[in-house]
Order: structure tokens, then sequence, then C-alpha cells
């Protein structure tokens, strides 16, 4: 056993015989050296190679470590169920609907974090479970007590690459290892807007009724998403435009257009015997049918030409900008189960379990490169995910709906490089409803999902009246709160996309658990239901009936040199750090705070974001000394930033006046034009 | 691949290469070839061996068998979730907490009945997943429709044993399983009596406060069960006896022996470092702790010796009649998970996943042992089962308690030679007590479960409030209800006695679905709440709150030459067969039929089961043409049964008179004495 080392601050440990497919192996995209040799300098590995212990036996490859007698495990990927994982069992195995505290999820990633300061990442695409000092073995004298440590086993294999990730800080662990998978997305600008996907059973007339009533109503919306019925064949999919349904396929497309929407086509990979590229792909697929279709084996690059030419030329060249990839995961928990065998053998040698933990990557890959190859920038939707996924441009969603699990994802999502969206679908109450926007406008994606209804959920949460049209009395004012949360969230858009420029540059999750940023304090190990916003917004959603709840201000230091609080985003009183408050919360406000000293940018709300969108900031100063906030400009469009095409906009505050200085100024248009400062709590 | 013959209708088929660690290969106890032989010739094994397509993969085994389009699979062992498995995938994982529909179960057992007439054991421990139908392979044509078959996959290994059982018919190749399990169990009589199980805070008061109660109330009662708090520690368990709590063991064991109770004592295997024989142990446990407790390995003789011998001593010898093994089973969808894990490693050299699946089984024989070594007969408790247990006397039970989920694991036992209790812990209501109490006494075992209450669920049934002594104001009325139960289960114990015995000589089990017992009726391919009790009767139970239920009764031949109906059991009316039903089912009653031509005996209930008991029985023959009912009489007590000490006592009607006559008279006592006749539907 050796420890190499891979990158700066990056070692992997070759234990016993490695397989082959694996997430490193089958890996696209490059480390991004440069990146993490500006991270501080690391010193050694987290652990001497010789402190692992392995053995092989018939069931596969064990790995044990030693844990500290306080330290806390975080990660695993987009766990609902639970969120600090010390004492707990995870298997990280892709299911859709998992029901209990196992480990699987729609995005299961064999990558956890330590407070002590460390990560860890298994190379695996086998269903690898994580004993997270659950158990002691029998040694010793009896009573003594022994720190239980940390028991991997996966299943069906001879051995494992394990790649270490240096801190000092858990956050510098997640963000080495975000730039190992390449470094985060940054998505298309006008991907930050919201979404709304219509009715599974839209016509013609209601498309263009829907697409008409987001801007005659002036509720901002960006993305237009059809659910299953733009096919012919839907389970499984032929990719055929439903002529029946909607005649003229150039010409919807074209109308959503017009009205400044982005088109996002539902699909699965499950292909009809009806599509067109049925016969060609039959010697490219795995060996067992799902529902009645074939199975894609997108490890290989002759299945990938076909589906994504077959997309592009179709789809993406007449307008289509983006996909919802369905179905990718797999399905122990329904009755029946729909999925491929996890002993499903695929011509590239991958078996249905290796394929399972793959599925939803390799999907994400074919499609993201119909958009790479065009130098479109594209954002989807995916309802799986594996190891290594920061930079693919795809938002996790489920068909599960409680809020507290929806939460709980998305405060664990910022752990394993994934972005996952709290959609909103519907809700016993308009007061319910209003949660959950809340919360999902202060995500990575402010989706709402219409699929089951024919108008939008704030018009009538009953279903059945919706889809018979019957209204509520008083949609109205519920429209005016729903607009105004949506303006919210578009005000947000330039400090989400610099942001996210940061989880692009430097790795830096968008989305962060407060254990991740003050891994030191004990009170956040627990917290699972508050999270960091980018640098400076903490979010502490309310879960309907609630109207008030407990937030936990740590003591905020990090942004300048005094820092210790927080700002109320709402009413502008500052509240000291290192403390749990009480918060009323009326129906007409989220819990959000701002951390002092910082300089939020927010901008006068847009419908919705063209190509030449000028964002008109407001620049609001938090704290006596805030720190700089850098805002990205770009085209927001395509990949040119990626060559350097980018200007970085300093916002900064001294001697009482604020200033904008444009660093790096490669993109040669204007996005952001800063028109007043505010300076609160000097 | 060669099939070779084991027994008459059995057949094995050595695939790839079978581990050594498997149910039958650990077997003890033999295969029943006498009865076997009495069964009707079966002819040819059920697939010809050139049929089996197999595979060698890095994930295991894969075996392959096609399946009928119209054929139907059952079983799988204690299966909570579905009935009829055709589409499913089953994986045979022992759990306790299963919460969907993926074939985990406290008793999965490797084992599937098919309506063609045959069924199919994989001796394997490992967790083998079973897909029923559920996928087609890809091959052929597109759309040609083709039947999927069965796949199972057996992880770990390269291969299995695969025994084939012929029928003709789906009941004759489950009784062909239970006869190569070793027969099915006879409990001693007293089981079958009431059961109930005291306060896990109980103290030497309640106890004997309890055991006072049922007397002064002439409520029957055989057994008297302990939870945790006998024991100095339970969690892990030290199987010493609380002196603080209890001072005198002998003293409290006498008095509830000289009140007519049969002592059960709870607990489990994970021993704690105060059991007496824990350093003796320690060579001879897994390398993972349960609760800072190991784990025997119960496939060793020395570990099996040193805790039977201990138990034997200390409480068999005391008194105590039998045990409830908790906590065998495991526990992955529980949060922490507290069962050892998978990747354990046994002395024997059996790892967590084996253990797992045998350490129910292999505990049940340890404690059987103990019984069998004093020519006892006992029951016990058990949670956790799997293949080949026919023999063994334990029953299972659950701490989940969904009553539509209990009853369908009470239909699907049968299937898989299990015993399980529906068992009776508290309710909501009165009426929804009662309507688990008349469950759980047309079922193999009726227990009643106080383990979270001082006093019976009848006398409260809210449990703060049972704790602090509040007691309903109409609870004798409940209890009158109640009463009247438990004595319709005592009237029926030489009945339940006499199936259980043919359980015990030809394997038929005792709780039959109707697809069982006519597998080539459509319509009970999918009821999964009825179930015949023994040969003459049919149970339909009520889930609170209904009142009425739909009952389907199927054309009933089988029983006497023209016989195709029913009778209600209380209202006597007949009703022909070969439909369903629409029933009322007030508070006060159970839907409950008597299959035409059947002899039901029905003794006057005893409070409690002695050795010298004599059942003063009323013989009500039903329909025109009765088949004789056969009563199996021995001491109830031991074992002496086996070596032919028992006589069969036929009760026949003919020529408008009842008959009794005595077989095979080796008995020496009388246990039946046939008081009265009566003739129903002549």
């Amino acid at each position: 056993m050796r420890m190499q080392k891979i990158a700066s601050g990056i070692w992997r440990i070759r234990l016993g015989r490695p397989e082959k497919l694996t997430p490193v192996r089958m890996r696209e995209g490059s480390v991004r050296h440069e990146a993490l040799a500006r991270m501080p300098s690391p010193g050694s590995a987290p652990y001497r190679s010789s402190i692992f212990r392995t053995c092989l036996t018939a069931r596969g490859f064990i790995i044990e470590l030693p844990m500290g007698e306080d330290e806390q495990i975080f990660g695993f990927g987009l766990q609902m169920k639970s969120f600090n994982q010390r004492g707990l069992k995870k298997v990280v195995r892709v299911n859709s609907d998992p029901v209990a505290d196992t480990g699987d999820s729609h995005a299961p990633v064999p990558f956890y974090v330590s407070t002590r300061g460390y990560g860890v990442l298994v190379d695996t695409a086998r269903y690898a479970a994580f004993y997270c000092g659950s158990h002691r073995r029998v040694r010793g004298a009896p009573g003594k007590p022994r720190s239980p440590g940390m028991m991997i086993e996966i299943p069906n294999t001879g051995g494992a690459d394990v790649y270490l990730f240096a801190g000092p800080t858990m956050r510098d662990a997640v963000q080495r290892y975000n730039l190992f998978s390449g470094g985060g997305v940054l998505p298309p600008m006008w991907a930050l807007g919201v979404w709304y996907r219509t009715s599974m059973y839209a016509d013609e007339q209601l498309v263009r009724a829907q697409v008409a009533y987001f801007r005659d109503k002036c509720i901002p919306c960006d993305v237009f998403g059809w659910e299953p019925t733009w096919q012919t064949r839907s389970y499984s999919c032929s990719y055929r435009w439903d002529t029946g349904r909607f005649p003229d396929r150039d010409a919807i497309l074209s109308h959503i257009a017009a009205a400044g929407y982005k088109t996002n086509l539902w699909e699965h990979a499950f292909t009809h015997p009806d599509a067109p590229f049925y016969r060609a792909m039959k010697p490219l697929a795995g060996d067992c049918e799902v529902w009645n279709g074939l199975v894609p084996d997108f490890s290989l690059p002759e299945m990938r030409a076909l589906f994504a030419g077959y997309h592009g030329r179709e789809l993406v060249d007449r307008g289509v900008m983006g996909f919802k990839l369905d179905e990718c995961d797999s399905s122990d928990f329904k009755t029946p189960p729909w999925s491929f065998p996890d002993h499903t053998r695929f011509p590239s040698g991958m078996d249905g379990e290796q394929m399972h933990s793959m599925f939803g990557v390799l999907y994400q890959r074919t499609m993201a490169g119909i958009f790479r190859q065009r130098n479109l920038r594209t954002l989807g939707q995916a309802r799986s995910s594996h190891a290594l996924a920061a930079s693919l441009p795809y938002v996790l969603y489920s068909d599960l709906y409680d809020h507290g699990d929806y939460l709980r994802a998305l405060v664990n999502s910022g752990f394993s490089g994934l972005l996952w969206s709290p959609e909103v679908r519907n809700a016993g109450s308009i007061e319910e409803l209003l949660r959950r926007v809340q919360s999902v406008i202060l995500s990575p994606h402010a989706l709402v999902n219409g699929f089951e209804i024919r108008n939008p959920p704030w018009l009538q949460v009953d279903v059945a009246k919706n889809n018979r049209d019957e209204l509520l009395p008083d949609r109205r004012e519920a429209e005016d709160e729903v607009r105004r949360w949506f303006e919210l969230r578009m005000s947000l858009l330039p400090y989400l996309y610099a942001n996210l420029a940061r989880y692009w540059l430097d790795g830096v999750p968008l989305i962060r658990a407060l254990a991740l940023e003050w891994p030191g304090d004990e009170k956040t190990w627990k917290i699972s239901d508050q999270w960091l916003l980018g640098d400076g917004l903490m979010v502490a959603p309310v879960i309907w009936p609630a109207r008030k709840r407990t937030v936990y201000l740590p003591q905020a230091a990090g942004n300048g040199d005094q820092a210790s609080g927080w700002f109320d985003f709402w009413t502008r009183e500052r509240l000291p750090g290192g403390r749990a408050i009480e918060v009323d919360a009326p129906v007409d406000r989220i819990p959000l705070f701002v951390r002092e000293n910082t300089i939020l940018p927010l901008a006068r709300p847009v419908q919705q974001v063209e190509r030449d969108t000028v964002f008109e900031i407001t620049a609001h100063a938090f704290g006596q000394s805030p720190a700089p906030f850098v805002l990205f400009e770009d085209d927001g469009w395509t990949y040119d930033f990626e060559s350097g095409a980018y200007t970085l906009v300093r916002l900064s505050w001294e001697g009482g006046r604020g200033e904008v200085t444009r660093v790096n100024a490669r993109f040669p248009g204007e996005r952001y034009r800063v028109v007043a400062w505010e300076s609160i709590g000097r």
C-alpha cells in the first residue's frame, strides 16, 4: 500500500485490486489543478498508509479506519433522512424512493467528510456500505471503552482506490473534492430564474395559455418545461414529437422562445421500439428490458453519439435548451420494481449494480455533451447522480415530497458536489404552498412543477378542482404573494451567479450546512434545517404549519475581523452570533439572515433573463467593515468564460462610500450596473 | 448438471460450486422419508436439468428458469407486503422492520411454489434476489410478446444446490418441503391456549396480581410471559436473575406454575460482559459487538452447549417452559442500526450475511435442544427464521403492528413452513382491540403482549392511562367479550391440535391461503385476507373500522364427494361455493365458515391445559356426508408421540349417528371424551 499524491492536497491509496469500471476511472473532464494550487498548502495526507486495515472476503473488500471519539461524519450524497452520519450505516445504493435511513438515495456518493478536516472518496460503483462508527470490533478487555471506527464494505470487488482530501477544514476538503471533480457547475444565467413545468396532460391550447399567463400577470419565469406528453410514447420513450397533440413542433417551440422562455423537455432513457434509433442501439444496450424498452449503455461512445446525435438534430437545434432526465435511478422500494436488475449485463462489461450507480452521471454527460458541442450552456434536471458530478449541469429532483426531507437533502447536497431542488408541486393550503415557495427560491433551482395540474398551484391547491378549472376565490392574493417571492429570487440572481462562479472557480458549494462552515461549533452538528446560501445569506425555512421557529446564529466570524453577528434580512436588526433565538415567521416571512460585514447585491427584478439583460443593482453593505463582494460578469450563455472571457466586478465599501472595480476585464459587455448603495448597521 | 433424486418427489440439482454453509448443509433432524413415501407418486421432476440457465458473475451466481404466461408464484417466507409474487422482486434478507415490499422479512425463505404445482428451494444463506417474472431479457424480435422468466441472483457465491419439490398440486409441493424440513412442529397442548406477556416494568407485586387476575376472572390463560426485566441486564443480556426486583426466583416461578401457567422468558442472544459465560464464549463469538455484547456463533456445538447448558440448569430446571428469542433478525431499516454488520466474521467461518440468515434458526435449535434433552416439549417465540424451520417449536412475531400486514404474513406463512402470531398489543379502541383478538385466536398462537402496559389492554386501551391504572368505565363488558373469544379458542384446542398433528405427520400446514388449496381458481390468486384454519374452517377477519366485508367462498370440493359449499359458523346457514358474498360483521362477530361435510369437534373450554386435562367434546357434523375427523391423542407434553405413543381418535358420522373409533391406540390415557353430536345441514 502506497500513498500517492494526485494533486495538491489530494492523495490516492490503492487497496487490494481495484476494478476498472469506477467513477474516477470512467471520469471525463479534468482535475482543476490550477485551482487546487491556489488553496492553502495542505501539508501531509490525513492518514498514513499504514493505518488502513483491509480484508478480502467472499462478499467483497473491507476497509477500516480509526475514528476519533468526537469526530463527526457528513456526506454520502443526497441523504434525505439523516444529517450527521456518526453512528449510522449508509449504503450508497441508487434508489428512487428510499423509505428509511439506509443510505439509499437518488444520488448516493461514496464520499464523506469529517469534522477533523479531511474527506474520503472510495472509488467504487458498487453499493458500498459505510458503518460510521456504528459497531465496535471485539477486542481488548471487556467493558473498556474504545471508540468504534469507520468500517467500509465494498461488495463484489477485490479492492478499491481511496482518495483522501486534505483540510485543514472540512470545507477545504469539500472544495478539493469539487475541484477534483472538475470544479462546480456554473449554469447559464437564465437557468437561475424561475422554472415552471406544465401539466402532463397539456395540449397546444394549454401550453399557449400558460406561456401567456406568466407574461400577462408579470410573474417572472425563465424556463418552460414539458412533461411526457410531447412524445408519442413515453414509458418507454419514443423521442418522437407527438404531432397529434402538438401539430407543428417548430412553431410551438418558436412561440415559447419568442415569449422569452427556454424550453426544457422531459424524457428518460429507456428506449421504445418506436424510437428511430432503436435497432441501431440494440447491440449497445443492456440485456434486460425496462418497460419493454432498451437500456442504453451510455459508457459506450457509439451509444452516446447515437443518442446525442438524434437529440441534437431533432430537438436542440430546434430550440430546446435542456432536458429533464427522469427514471435514471433505480426502484428497489417500488412494487413492482421497474428499473433494470442489478445483474443486467451491459456491452461495456458493466453489470446492473455498476450501471445503476453510474447511469445518472453517464446520462447527464451524454446530454450535456450536446450543448457543449454547440458552445451553449444548459441546465437540466436529473433524478440520479453519483460521485464526481459537481461539474455536470444538472439539478437533482425527486417524486418524494416531504418538506423536511427535501430541506435535509438540500443541506446535505453541499457536502458532495450536488445541486438539488426542493421543487414545489402542490400543497394542502396556500400557506403550505407559500412555505414551499419560500424554500425553493432560496435554493439552487427555483422550480414549480405543475405536472399534475392544469393551472399553477397558487390558483388552486386542490388537484381535482385545479384540473376542473375551479380556481380559488382569493387566488389573486396568492398570485401576488408568489410574484413577490419570485421577484426576490430574480433580485438575487447576480448574487447567486457570483456564488456559483465561486463553485466553479474554487469549488465552494452554494449551499452549505452550518456544520460545513463552523465544524468546530458542536451546536451545528445536528442542524439540518438551516443553510448558508452563498457566503452572505443564511436561510432558516419554515415548514407548514409552523409560524415560528428556533434559529441558531453561529459566531459568524470569517468574513471580516470583528464579525460575529447577523442582520435580520427583513428588519435589518443586528443580532449577535453564538446563540439560538426564537423567531416569529408570519406567512409572508421566511427567516433570512445576512452575515455581518457582507455586501449583498440585489437587482431590480426582471421578468426573464435575456442575452443582453443588464441588472440594475443596489449594493447593501451590512456591518462596520464589509468585505468586498465580487460579481461574475460574462455572457451567461456560452462556455467562453472557461477560456477567461469574464470580468470580476468588485464591490467594496470603504470610508463611507461604495466603489465598483472591474478586475480581469475580459468580458466586453456589461451585465451589472450598480445604481445605488445602502449601508446598514454601521 | 445432474438431477439427483433425494427423496420421494424431491430432486436436487447442483449448479456451479455451492457453498458449505447453507440451510440444507447445516440442517439437523432428518428428512421424513416415511411420510414422503405415503404421498401420491410424483412422477418425474418438475424441470429437466437442461432447462436451467446459469451464469457466474462478479456479483455472484445467476439462475434462470422459464415461467408460464399464467403461472403464479407464492412463498418466500413471512412476507408482509405482498402475496402473489408474480411480477415482483423479492430479496430474501432478514430484517426486523421492512418498510417496503422488498422481500426483507423477519423470516425470509428462499423457497417458492407455483400454481403449476411445484416448489423450488434455493439452498443458500445469502441474500438471494428472486425476480419473479418482473423483467424480460432482450432477445428475439422487438414487440414480440415473450413471458418473462424467474431470474435468481445469489450474491457472493459460485453456485448453489436447487431442490425441486413435486406436486401434482402446490399444496403437495409445500407438504414435501415441510417433510423435507423434518415435518411440521407439534407443540405441547398447553401452548395452544392463551398467552399473556406481562409489562416490561413488572415487579413482584404486578406479576402476582396478573397471575391472580386471570384465574379470579375465569379468563383462560395458559402461558405467562416475562419481558426483559427478569434479568439484571437486558441490552445486551446478562441472563442473571434480577433479585432486586424479584427476590426469590424459585418462589415466584413456583407460584406461577402452581396457578396453572407455564412460564416463558424473554431474552436475546447478545451477551453482556456480566453474563456468567461471557469469558468462555469470547472465542466462540463474532468479531463485532452488538450493544457492547458478544454475538454467539450458534453453529458451533461448544457455543450451543455453553448457552444451552446455562439456560437448562438455571432456568429450565427451575420450571421455565419456554423462551422468547428477540432481536435475532437484523436491523437495516433502523436508525441507528443495531445488529451485527453483514461483514462480521464468526469462528465457524460464517460471515454476517450468512449468520443473519441462519441466526434465528440456530438460536431456535439451541434453545429447543434444552427441552428435547429433557423430553419436554416447548413452544417459544422467535423474531427470525429461515429455510427448513417447520419442525422448530417457535412462532414468529414482530414489533411492527399493521393489522393488514399481520394477516397477510399469516396467510403467507403457510407457504414456507412457518408459524406466525398476529399478536395483540394495544389498540385505539375496544372495537379495534376486539378485531385483533378475533384474528389472533384463529391463528396458531393466541398471544396478548402487554409489555407496554400494567393492565391487560381490554381494561384500558390508552397506554398512558393504563399505566396510571385509570381503567375504562365499561371494562367489564370488554372483559366479557375477550373472555368469550378466549373460550372459543379453548374450545378449538382439540381441533387445532389435530391439524398440527397433520402438520407433523403429513406436512400439511395449519394456516393455508385459499390459493394454496384452490390454485386452479384464479379468484384465489389475490386473496390475502382469508385463510383456512386447518381443514374445516375458513376465517375472513375484519380490520377495524370495517363492519362488513367481502368474503370469497371457493368451490369447497375435496372434503367429500358432492361438497361445494360452506356453513356460516354463527348462523349455521349453508352458503354455496364459487362466489363472493358481502357479510355483515358486527363487533361481536368475525366471519367464520365451516367447510361442507366437515366434522368440527368443539370442546368445553377449560381455563388452562393440565397434564391430565380431558376435553369434553361436542362433534358438529356439517353437511350431508361428513368426512371423518381424526383427533390426535397423546400426553401433549413429551416427545413420546414421535415414537408412536399416540392414539388416533376417529370421529365419523354415518347413517344418522356419530361414531368414535380409536385407531393405533398406543397412548394409554384419554384426552378426549365425545359427549354430544350435532348434525347441521343434513
